[in-house]
């Protein structure tokens, strides 16, 4: 999978690429990512890529071609917008653009993108309803949830139970020690009966999710009532 | 403000201070950020801050010693755990976010975090309905959305229409030139009437929430007509 990332801060990026299970899939040849700084596609002299509003209103709007000669440049891949204004990200999407072949992610700032800009993206996605001052941090968002669900980045196995499969969150954990500060780890998980203790977490999944994220749980009693019905 | 960030990566967090408007904040003393790598408080000799899940499963798990002893040496300060089972995040908890003197974020890793956790903090966040492999991305969000909404980040007069306000999204911006390969802004922004730019902007406000964002739209005729029945 290649990542490309227009951006006018190369250098907030960069770190990501040193950066644990990241800097290891990159190693590994697993991923790849590419930044450019859509600045130098600025046919101004200055190498100025923002411009007043048209119609007043504060802030100033990126405007559109250094980010559109920037992207005919790029041969292929498929073009995400990143703005508060996009389509909200969730697990699902995620693993929707995991097989895609290459990704690029354009990075808005300041009041944002020139409307127009819509014409020459493919998606516009938004990773949740707040705002930022920047669409590089989003950038960082999609890279990393995206590189771990490739093959041989993290182990498959760790996939299993996490949160939002099948609408449910993650079952608890524990480690060591056993009593800490008097709060002790349930004593099930000490049995050894693993069919107790699956019985046990999934119990606790349900538990969690109902309590937590009641929106969460009703999608889970829906697909649930679909998988009875025969869907 | 004070933002703490308890994190294993610190090298990853630390670009954040030189991250444009986040840089300036710091500069004019309107936010100062400290980082903590919270191995430095694990009483183990190889400084090991994971271990093995109790009761079987994939995945090493956070201990609760080295956060816990950390946590304890820090005096004050609003704890946040940064895990895809909190709360979502909105921009309305953003803003009451905002009014903290000092903010305490704790990053995960690995597997995650020992469920005891939840006994030494405030409150449990999640940034969206997504995995990723760490907490450093999420805390780098609180960061920048938390900052901007403090008095002389930004210009105030930015917050005004911006998306999320009244259940909305923004209008959309636009500036020159005013034809772009045939792309035109349209008319009515260079008209310089600014009575009928404002209700054009409101109406495409509202065409947009209701094209892109149907749920967010439900909110925000469900606000109007509270508004309309007093309150």
């Amino acid at each position: 999978m290649k990542f490309t990332v227009l951006t006018l801060f190369p250098e907030f990026i960069k770190p990501l690429l040193e950066f644990s299970i990241i800097k290891r899939a990159i190693k590994n040849k697993l991923i790849e990512i590419e930044i450019i700084n859509f600045r130098d596609y600025s046919s101004n002299k200055t190498k100025r890529v923002d411009e007043y509003q048209i119609g007043g209103g504060e802030g100033m709007v990126l405007q559109l071609e250094p980010i559109v000669k920037c992207l005919k440049n790029i041969e292929q891949g498929y073009k995400i917008l990143l703005s508060p204004q996009g389509r909200v990200l969730n697990q699902h999407k995620l693993k929707v653009l995991a097989k895609k072949e290459h990704i690029i992610l354009i990075c808005g700032h300041y009041e944002g993108f020139d409307e127009r800009i819509q014409f020459y993206v493919d998606e516009e996605f938004s990773i949740g309803d707040y705002i930022l001052t920047n669409g590089e941090i989003p950038a960082l968002i999609f890279i990393d949830g995206i590189s771990r669900l490739l093959n041989g980045v993290i182990k498959q196995d760790s996939f299993k139970n996490e949160s939002f499969e099948n609408n449910l969150l993650d079952y608890p954990i524990y480690t060591k020690p056993l009593d800490f500060e008097g709060y002790k780890v349930p004593e099930i998980l000490l049995s050894g009966n693993h069919k107790k203790i699956n019985a046990f977490r999934k119990e606790q999944q349900i538990i969690k999710t109902k309590t937590k994220r009641p929106d969460l749980y009703k999608k889970y009693l829906r697909g649930r009532k679909n998988e009875q019905d025969g869907f």
